[in-house]
């Protein structure tokens, strides 16, 4: 046999191989789409705080009652990261065991009755293992400990949605979005959603509207049929980085929507405070992701859950009261407000500027976001809250 | 002399009667520019109400002391539908002569005072004569009959622009703009001037943005260099009917906003049903004005306007005692409404929404304008407010 035989013998097998596998590929997926009737899904809510409870809630309802029940199981395995609930009479019970004869997160979601298909599982493993449909949706900060301490059980059948928002972390030239940190831990498609949701208001069943935000098509789908229902509209787009960036830019526009108000001025100054912010959010966005689509900005993601957080929103508040004591000559610090306003929780407005700036700075964006470096100078820097509109 | 030849040479005469004429065009418009230092415009506000007179206040402020003093005559005209103002001694004084005297519209912009180079003028023929930057400010209905009054005096190089919100004819099968009546009459070139602008904050000089919509840059110019100032910061746009059309429609969003407020629910509902509303305004232009860009949305005259009638404005302070009333089973009229909350004033959205709403089943709109119709349903139809989501 000549070199040249054995070469195009070889290159015949290639090809016979790839055609194989190609075969193969496609068969397989013709067999498994991610969504079908015969190969239901598990769902699995890694977090069970305000917003996961509330997830718990919408899925667990959209399979019960929904087209959701066709295309998943019915158990909805919620991870509760236990605690003991003192009770009236001195008892004290699990949070998990009051979830699951209850059927309310008391702690977290107290007044709201859970599906009875929403089942508390305290260990996260046993949560995830099996579970092909992941729902994480915790506090940003501790994302990466916990998708590090599941990655070997996870089904590798399973999709992700992320739910967390407003952690962005600084990578060395540009961002790491939070369903990219996931994403690299559990090696697969980590759409997201987010949206105008304030979670006490979706949980009462008012009407809302929500965005997934996923590459592929068919993972959208899949998170499309497990939360769209008639009281929480989705709509899907095809990109995860702009959704995912709304959702932490809309606090540093939610700062000076707050200064504006802590100085008195009325609603025009707000609404032209908004429509920087969501243009700013935007040039922002699309600098690091290029591929931004427009109308992204226009769905719930954008403009909407923009809106609610320049007009209610935890950061709004303090912004104000921060921006008013400037006027009053008697300054009070971001710790002292937190302190003093927020019970405990944290504002992410404030973080997110810290983070973002020296990113601007870096990639000298100073000159096409205005409203933002007013803001963190504002903020941080000790500017007077009326220098906002200085160079507006 | 041949027929040929003699229509050879009426061609050739032609064609050099077109050249001079082109000529004379081009050479006018070069020595002739819309905006200039040497031919200095004269400008007259066609109205005194309360937007006009926060008009005469920016345009009076920016020809004294800003750049536009280089390109305007400093007097500026207003005309003011003249009455006696009783007195506290019992005397009457004209509005006329107390705005000239002591600067102050007292009747419609109290508190705030006008720039001295602001001249009330009573007479229209009088105000008119001689300007040749007119700025229309009046309400909607009176527009025809006054422009009508005055169409022979106007100098042939005037500009104008409309401030006139809300104003929608139909027409056979389209509407019939303001800006257009006034085109119609006036033989020139008409501007609009929109935007998130409550006269009482624009008149103390909180920070806020407008839009200009022209057709002809040039046009835009002149009125960019009339109205942009620091705490009134315009940008343009190049077209004119979308930019009128963000203003009356977004009195229609306004009572849905309301509807929202009435029946108690919150924020997350009423951003859902503001960012439906402003895809519904651009269905409904787009399908009017098929050019129309969709970047006029995102100026201060689309989400901005929208976002401040939403959460202030009496349309949406009416909509929502209306929804409320009919949630507690006391149903009030809009009738009663207006007297009981507006103090003779009207509301638009009511109107604005008859007035469109054959025009949307005409063109078979419904299915694309859910909003509008479910809002039009409640107002006039006896539709319960709570139906407002149930095709959204």
């Amino acid at each position: 046999m000549t070199t040249k035989t054995a070469s195009k013998k070889a290159t015949t097998k290639k090809a016979i191989a790839k055609a194989v596998t190609t075969k193969k590929t496609t068969s397989a997926k013709a067999k498994k789409p991610l969504l079908s009737t015969e190969n239901k899904r598990t769902v699995c809510i890694v977090g069970s705080g305000n917003w996961g409870s509330t997830a718990a809630k919408i899925i667990g309802e959209n399979i019960l009652t929904g087209e959701a029940k066709n295309y998943f199981n019915e158990e909805v395995r919620m991870w509760v990261f236990d605690e003991d609930i003192p009770q009236a009479d001195g008892s004290v019970r699990k949070l998990s065991e009051i979830i699951n004869t209850d059927h309310e997160n008391v702690k977290f979601l107290k007044g709201h009755k859970l599906p009875v298909n929403v089942k508390a599982v305290p260990d996260l493993k046993e949560a995830v293992t099996g579970a092909t449909a992941l729902v994480w949706v915790l506090p940003h900060q501790f994302i990466p400990k916990t998708a590090m301490g599941v990655k070997d059980c996870i089904d590798p059948n399973a999709v992700s949605i992320s739910m967390v928002k407003g952690g962005v972390d600084i990578a060395e030239d540009g961002l790491k979005l939070c369903s990219e940190s996931i994403n690299e831990i559990v090696k697969h498609e980590v759409a997201v959603i987010m949206g105008a949701n304030v979670a006490d208001e979706v949980a009462r069943g008012d009407f809302c509207e929500a965005t997934i935000g996923a590459s592929n098509k068919e993972v959208a789908d899949v998170f499309h049929k497990l939360f769209n229902m008639k009281t929480f509209s989705v709509n899907c787009v095809t990109e995860v980085p702009s959704v995912e960036l709304c959702g932490a830019l809309k606090n540093v526009v939610a700062l000076a929507a707050g200064f504006v108000d802590g100085i008195g001025m009325g609603g025009n100054t707000k609404a032209a405070v908004i429509r920087i912010g969501l243009k700013e959010m935007q040039t922002f966005i699309t600098h690091f992701y290029p591929k931004t689509k427009t109308e992204v900005f226009s769905e719930s993601c954008g403009v909407a859950d923009l809106i609610t957080t320049c007009f209610g929103g935890r950061n709004r508040k303090c912004a104000e009261v921060f921006a008013e004591s400037r006027i009053q000559g008697e300054p009070k610090s971001w710790e002292e407000l937190e302190t003093a306003m927020l019970n405990g929780q944290k504002m992410q407005g404030t973080l997110t500027a810290q983070e973002i700036m020296p990113l601007i700075q870096h990639h000298r964006l100073e000159k096409k976001l205005p409203l933002m470096c007013a803001t963190y100078n504002i903020a941080f820097k000790e500017a007077s809250p009326k220098t906002l509109f200085d160079i507006l």
